[in-house]
């Protein structure tokens, strides 16, 4: 039984790009020496979210957007736009209702997801951000 | 220090469906030899997802779907639709929102859930299907 | 590698009570004989949810509050208020959405959270009520 660690950086482009993570997290779990157990998957931060979509155009490009602006608008007069004079209350509220982090079961070095579930994180802040990824892989 | 993993399936009914799989998830625990750690409930796929509630009729038959049709309609034009020409982009986003495992603490074998609180699938996609669920439980 | 477990109590205030909990499972973590892993936060029952936001004023006094009651009124017709008599729908469907646990990686005895990112507990009851928080940390 161990615990191994990896991190990785990506850039995202603008608000709500949604990007695919998918492979990095996989090739970190197979280049481990853990064969069974968990993987968690998460971005330090609170404009950030991580879960897992289809990644097909429709949903990452405008579907998921869509929702989210109707659930959780980008432009409404947050109070805490009033404590930094900024403009991100959004992306805070969005990151607090998807979270920061999944946990995925591995079998025999793979990521046990469907064939069309890949993991994204979601840029819930205003502009382009260089993200951190923590990859943590517990079992034996 | 152990991992122990398991799977079962269950038969959802229709779109939306709330199945309890407290018992099963409880029973593998129960059976398992690690007395103390966490258990992963996890279900492989882009449609389905896990999360807890009171099981009743009220909410599980009500007001779950009323509250998910309330911010993700089933009848939309989603573009996820014209990417495969089906009509399960609610699902894709409904699954997306709630995530697709649970992660909760075990202690004494014992799930460590609230007397009112179960364990449930939810079925996101249009109709029937065949779910696996996989069960990791890590501890000593 | 090896599985430590503690518990705490917080005493929250009211409906929609959001309490920072960082700093308990922060020295939990930091006393801990674990150096590297996870660690999972978890309320036990179905009325509350653990999540992290930046915890400043506007967020958690209104932003919040503000969202929750947005997609999901307090006051509503819910099922689930016929099967008890009670009036806490809306707070069932909060936990069942936000959820009752959180995953976070550690490192060196740390938290891997952002600068401005805190652990919270939210009360999704009614009224002030006594939680028992569950911190499972695995690891090496």
């Amino acid at each position: 039984m161990t615990v191994q660690t990896k991190t990785f950086s990506i850039r995202t482009k603008s608000y709500c790009d949604v990007i695919n993570i998918t492979e990095q997290v996989s090739k970190t779990v197979k280049e481990s020496s853990i064969e069974n157990g968990i993987v968690n998957i998460h971005v330090a931060g609170s404009t950030g979210a991580i879960s897992t979509v289809e990644y097909e155009p429709g949903l990452v490009k405008h579907d998921i957007e869509e929702f989210l602006e109707r659930i959780i608008p980008y432009d409404q007069n947050y109070k805490h736009h009033n404590t930094w004079g900024d403009h991100n209350g959004a992306g805070h509220l969005r990151s607090f209702l998807l979270k920061t982090s999944i946990t995925v079961p591995i079998n025999n070095r793979r990521l046990l997801l469907g064939t069309w579930q890949q993991l994204i994180f979601i840029e819930c802040d205003e502009k382009s951000r260089q993200r951190k990824i923590y990859i943590t892989i517990i079992g034996e």
